[in-house]
């Protein structure tokens, strides 16, 4: 693990666009706002480590905007938000009046007089979430820019329809530190492959947002899935080109033992098809209750087809050594644990339970860099000054 | 807008009994309390712009219980309340055991040991949610007397039955920076009118609200509804009787082209029938699920009657030179955005909405004043200390 | 009451091992660690009442987890988190994905990242409760020991199904200043009783709390109920040895009256039979909807056997000189007042109200006594340095 003093000093000789502009995408970010993201995310956590008070608001509000269920990622937000210095009020949109007409447009700006950071999920819909987060975006452009609001509330996507780059992000972090470095990724090989589980519906944030980032640097991706589980064809397109471009490679197979030879890495994970996902939205949309269960039907009886998609011990001797890193973003479908057949062995899993905690547990930090970068253009000196202050976090 | 010293100045030569007593009625403050209020919203604004802390709290809780609804008030009591350096705590009444017989007396004390203040909103009820509020004062004057708690947390009223102080202050703040002084609103004329809307049961507090303020500080003032659409009878009286000792004026009319003629400012909004609400609250009282549904029924068709009290272009152009200033506390009803026939036609609406952004943005700053004034007797010199410490919001 | 000082001075002659240790059952601590829990809620109390800041968090989180209603243990838990600067986090069973399979030692590893201190209530289950706190407990230890956790958090328990410790020590540091000292409670009789109530299903942890902690320090318990209302065998057992200990005494009697007899405090409160509450886990358990109604049935009409069971004027007659200190945890059940038939008449509940309020004010700083033993070592250097350093908490 580095010094702070490394962080710092490689922090310096970064070029980065990320001051005032909202974390929605990893691909749209340059590779060095991604590598800032995850030097500032290690900077803080070194501080916390120390003792050392992050607090760089002494006062100041941010939103959390869950609209979809969530145990981590909330407590993620929570953490990071608490680290700096800023409270967290939740727009819970049961409780306000947002279903009594309100447009977007006018509650992005009466929630963001005093606000730093809105923090947003919303993953139910394919088309929606990302587009609503770029709503709530122009939004506050709009109020800023007319003095309704004093500053521009940063956004952090904390998952949407299309990435989930507090989870790929973290995911990234875990694996610099597991092998030493970001550039030791060039070349290993990790197998983002879909998993058989009783459940359906899960959102493809996860796997695109893997394939979007880990394309990124060098790694040879392997998508695999059951005929059919296809993502949204233009992320996956992209990883494609991504990979060109950083000398790694990417390609889609249709077989868990492919994708599972020989990898360094192995991540296997349920989704629902793009194409059911776009059937369950105008169900959603139309409220089509039988609509919903009967697809609900189709598909777990689909999903069912393909129960020997899962992370077996059998499986894991595919990958390089037997010994690739498993690895998942929580919670897991583990068989005999959580489900009677899932995504992963119990043998398995609890290898690299620990692990899989450990990866988790950078998302906090992840967060909260995402937030600095946001609020700050000089966060290198920012963190030094916190680092020579040297103020408590712990009396 | 006026230099920070210029406040202090100003604030330094008012006569107020604001300390430790509750903001309940802005009628029942006298006029220097209220221009207290607004100078010390002012300043607070100032400080924040500035990037200087107001955190006058080291630590300290502020309870907000919320029995209706609400957004803005919502985040603007949140806001507030984290300038200063308290923390909300939400009494949820759908959570605690309040439900399981506890009186209010009770309850008042038992989360108010360590509490600052607490901001209630009450407002469904006719003849009880400023009742409420001011038996949770009663209560708390008596924990304080018999030594149960070790302060006397103050109430803010974020709206009641009667009024919405939080509100018509927020409006008020923004009429002195919109004309340039509170000394300029002498004279002019503002509009409080009924609007049509396709809902029903919208409390009366903004209107009432409105004509309570308005009417102190020598205003003419124009109340407009269709014949029957009353507000609560001793309001209107003493709205009345405010307007002569101000040197203002205050009339009724049943015509909203006579209200708005020569208008300065115009404030159409919807609102329910006294007699409406009070024949509501006995039904909300006996959970008559069958007569609520019956008196929405009768009142929308009533309601329906009067879809040309809407504020159209049409009707901005009966104002001083067709350009008074359009007020709406928000959300208001857009005809043809947020309903097919509503309240406002959108291009009014669209003119002025960044205007009711600014008025809504005031409303953090005001209930900060309010709290501000409650806790301290000698609030210039708090500011003037805020201000020389110049400790950094955000670092 | 002591003087800071004083306080100070009697810590430090304690032995504790209460740093890092979970605080779950009062009878599992030292009597000096019970002690020290004491002097160090009355310290907290001393340096708030003279408007000195205890805040030894800069920053960090502090997780609440109700799996029942709460209304004065939450306000308690937010008041002493807040007081140490730390930031109150609800884990919401229904808002995270708990429902969804997760397990507890995942969750309970997913929430703590950056977390001091969790707060649990659990108490509708018999055998359940306490049972979770030590999984997530072991969850936590397991999380730390592999690098997971930065921290270790600490666990408060806010009420299980054997114990409620907040409840019973906020009880016992009243009737230390009520009688002048620790000391003074020697040879005090304390009547723990069963009382009548309209309601079914009140937990047990109250009055085996009240048995486990009072029989420590040389008091007379009397514990009282109809045939049949037992409690837990072993913790009615364990009191027994305990006053031995202590040099006090402890009998279970079946009569109100034979309890009241000369008592110096009585304490009259509902619960349900051990016997009852087994069934109604079960019940519970298989989500028997149909049996749990006519459990209630039987039981309410079980209870109805023992309206005499109530705290009356006459009763109180029977206590030393008339005169015994009326206890309650609240919300009491008070005849005429929150039922026509309850656990106590209103003119003796009214006559000890203020009392009440006051034993329920210890609360907050016995949480925050438990939460600053858990967090550091050294308490009485803790506490002095905050007397040293004389904050302000308000400026």
């Amino acid at each position: 693990m580095k010094s702070f003093n490394q962080l710092i000093e490689e922090l310096k000789k970064l070029k980065s666009g990320l001051f005032a502009k909202d974390f929605l995408l990893t691909w749209d970010k340059t590779e060095d706002e991604l590598r800032q993201t995850l030097l500032v995310a290690e900077a803080l956590k070194h501080l916390r480590d120390q003792n050392i008070s992050a607090k760089v608001f002494d006062s100041g509000l941010a939103i959390s905007n869950f609209r979809d269920n969530s145990t981590r990622t909330r407590f993620s937000f929570a953490s990071a938000c608490n680290l700096l210095g800023l409270e967290v009020q939740d727009l819970d949109e049961t409780k306000s009046q947002i279903a009594h007409g309100e447009t977007v447009r006018e509650t992005a700006n009466m929630i963001s007089f005093l606000t730093d950071i809105i923090g947003i999920r919303d993953d139910m819909f394919l088309g929606e979430g990302n587009t609503y987060m770029k709503e709530v975006g122009d939004a506050l452009d709009d109020g800023f820019r007319h003095g309704v609001l004093p500053q521009r509330p940063g956004i952090v996507n904390l998952q949407c329809d299309i990435d989930h780059p507090t989870q790929s992000m973290a995911d990234l972090l875990h694996l610099v530190n597991y092998y030493g470095g970001l550039e030791n990724l060039k070349g290993k090989k990790i197998a983002m492959t879909w998993a058989y589980s009783p459940s359906y519906g899960k959102p493809l944030s996860v796997p695109q947002g893997i394939i979007g980032l880990m394309t990124r640097f060098g790694m040879e991706v392997d998508l695999a899935y059951p005929e059919g589980y296809t993502l949204i064809p233009e992320v996956v397109e992209m990883a494609g080109k991504q990979a060109a471009v950083s000398g790694g490679k990417f390609r889609v197979v249709n077989s868990m033992d492919e994708a599972f030879k020989n990898a360094d890495i192995v991540y296997p994970k349920s989704w629902a098809p793009f194409a059911v996902m776009q059937r369950r939205t105008d169900l959603l949309k139309k409220s089509d209750k039988e609509g919903l269960k009967s697809l609900e039907q189709e598909c777990l009886a689909n999903n069912a087809r393909f129960k020997d998609w899962e992370c077996t011990e059998e499986k894991m001797k595919l990958t390089k050594g037997g010994k690739a890193l498993y690895m998942h973003c929580l919670p897991a479908d583990i068989s005999d644990i959580s489900c009677k057949e899932g995504e992963v062995a119990a043998s398995v899993f609890e290898r690299y339970r620990i692990e899989t905690y450990k990866e988790a547990g950078y998302k906090p930090y992840v967060i909260a860099a995402m937030i600095l970068n946001n609020k700050f253009g000089n966060t290198a000196e920012v963190l030094e000054g916190l680092y020579k202050a040297g103020k408590k976090r712990v009396m």
